[in-house]
C-alpha cells in the first residue's frame, strides 16, 4: 500500500537449479522491488560494475565489516567472502523501497534473527529428481559437481521450516505470478499498515 | 498448492458499506472458495432457499446449538440469531476446500480464538468521510441510520489490529485481486506446506 513509508524486506532462497536467477529477472520486470547488492572479496570480471553487479572489497575491508558488525549476513565460498551490507539495506527501505536479498540458507536465517519481520520465501523444485534432471539439463556442472549441489539441496530442506513462504518452481510464470500475491499480501498486513489505522481512527 | 489435503479458513470482515457484498460476489467468480451459510433464527423470505441463503432454524434449535458449542460464532441482529455452523464448515474444510465467513468483528474474534489458524480479512474505506459518501450514496438507509452504522464503522476499527490483513477499497478491481493474492500467498505459507517438505526429505 503506498501508505506505507518504509519498504519491506524479502528474503528469495533455493537450491542451485531451482531457477531464482530466471524467476528474480522476470519479477524485477514489473515489480517495483529492488534487488539487493553484495559485497564481495572474489576478483571483478570484465564484465562487473563496482556497486551494479557487486561491492567489491579488500579481504581486510570485508573483514573489518564483519568485525564492525555491517553485514546482515555473510558466507565463504571457493575462498572468496560474500555479505549483504546492512547500511545498504536499511536506507533503500528508508527511502521506502522494497529490498530482496537472493541468498543462501545460511544466510537468510542470519538475516531473520536481526530483521525478524523480513519475508523468507524458499524457491524449490517439485522433487529431487527434478532437480537433478535441471542440474544435468543445463550441462555446466560435472557429475561430482551435480552430486555435490543435491546433496546440499537435501541439507538446505532440513531450514524450511525457518521459512515463511514455499513456492514450487513448476513453471516460470506461475512462480512469479505467487511471488507478486506474497508481496501483495505482506504489503496488506495488518502489521504493515499501522499508519492506515490511526489515520481512520484521526477521523474518529 | 494442490497437495494441500485441507483447506484453509478465510474471514472477511469490514463495516457496512466498504463493499464487501460487490467483492465477494466478483471473487467467487474466479476463486475456487466457498462462501459458507449462516444459520439464523430469521424468517425465511420468499427468495430464500434453505442450505442455500441461510440454514433456517427456530429459537430453539439455535440455542441448542450455542449450548452444544455447535458454532463458530454466534451474535444477535434485530432480535434475530445469526451464526456459523461448525460442522459445516469443518467439514468443506476436511473436503479440502477453501471456505470464506463473511461475519462482522465480534464473530470474527470468535473465529480466530477457535481456529488461530483462520485468515482474518478486514475490508475498509480509506476514510470514514468516504464511507459516509458510500452509505448516502447507496440511499438505503435513513441519516439516522447512517449514523449508527459510522459510529459501529469507528467501533470495528478498534479491533483490526486483530486481523491479519487490511485492504483498502479502492476499486473493486485492484480489491478482488489483492484478496486473491492473499489466498495465493497463505496456500504458499510454510506451514501448510508440511506435506510438500516431509515429501522431498522423503525423497533423501
Amino acid at each position: 500500500m503506498s501508505n506505507n513509508k518504509s519498504g519491506l524486506l524479502f528474503v528469495l532462497s533455493g537450491p542451485s537449479g531451482a531457477g531464482k536467477g530466471t524467476v528474480m529477472t522476470k519479477l524485477l520486470k514489473t515489480e517495483p522491488l529492488e534487488l539487493s547488492i553484495s559485497a564481495t572479496t572474489r576478483q571483478p570480471r570484465p564484465e562487473d560494475e563496482e556497486g551494479v553487479s557487486y561491492f567489491f572489497k579488500s579481504r581486510e575491508e570485508f573483514e573489518r565489516m564483519i568485525e564492525n558488525n555491517e553485514l546482515f549476513e555473510y558466507a565463504m565460498f571457493s575462498g572468496n567472502y560474500y555479505g549483504t551490507p546492512r547500511q545498504y539495506v536499511i536506507d533503500r527501505i528508508n527511502a521506502g523501497k522494497d529490498v530482496m536479498l537472493e541468498i543462501e540458507v545460511q544466510g537468510a536465517l542470519q538475516v531473520k534473527t536481526s530483521v525478524p519481520e523480513a519475508v523468507l520465501i524458499f524457491l524449490m523444485p517439485k522433487t529431487l529428481k527434478e532437480l537433478r534432471a535441471r542440474l544435468e539439463g543445463r550441462g555446466t556442472e560435472s557429475p561430482e559437481q551435480i552430486e555435490k549441489r543435491l546433496s546440499r539441496a537435501a541439507e538446505e530442506v532440513e531450514y524450511i521450516s525457518a521459512y515463511d513462504y514455499i513456492v514450487i518452481n513448476d513453471s516460470v510464470e506461475d512462480t512469479v505470478e505467487k511471488l507478486k500475491a506474497i508481496i501483495s499480501s505482506e504489503k496488506a498486513k495488518a502489521i504493515n499498515n499501522r499508519n492506515i489505522i490511526n489515520k481512520f481512527k484521526g477521523e474518529i
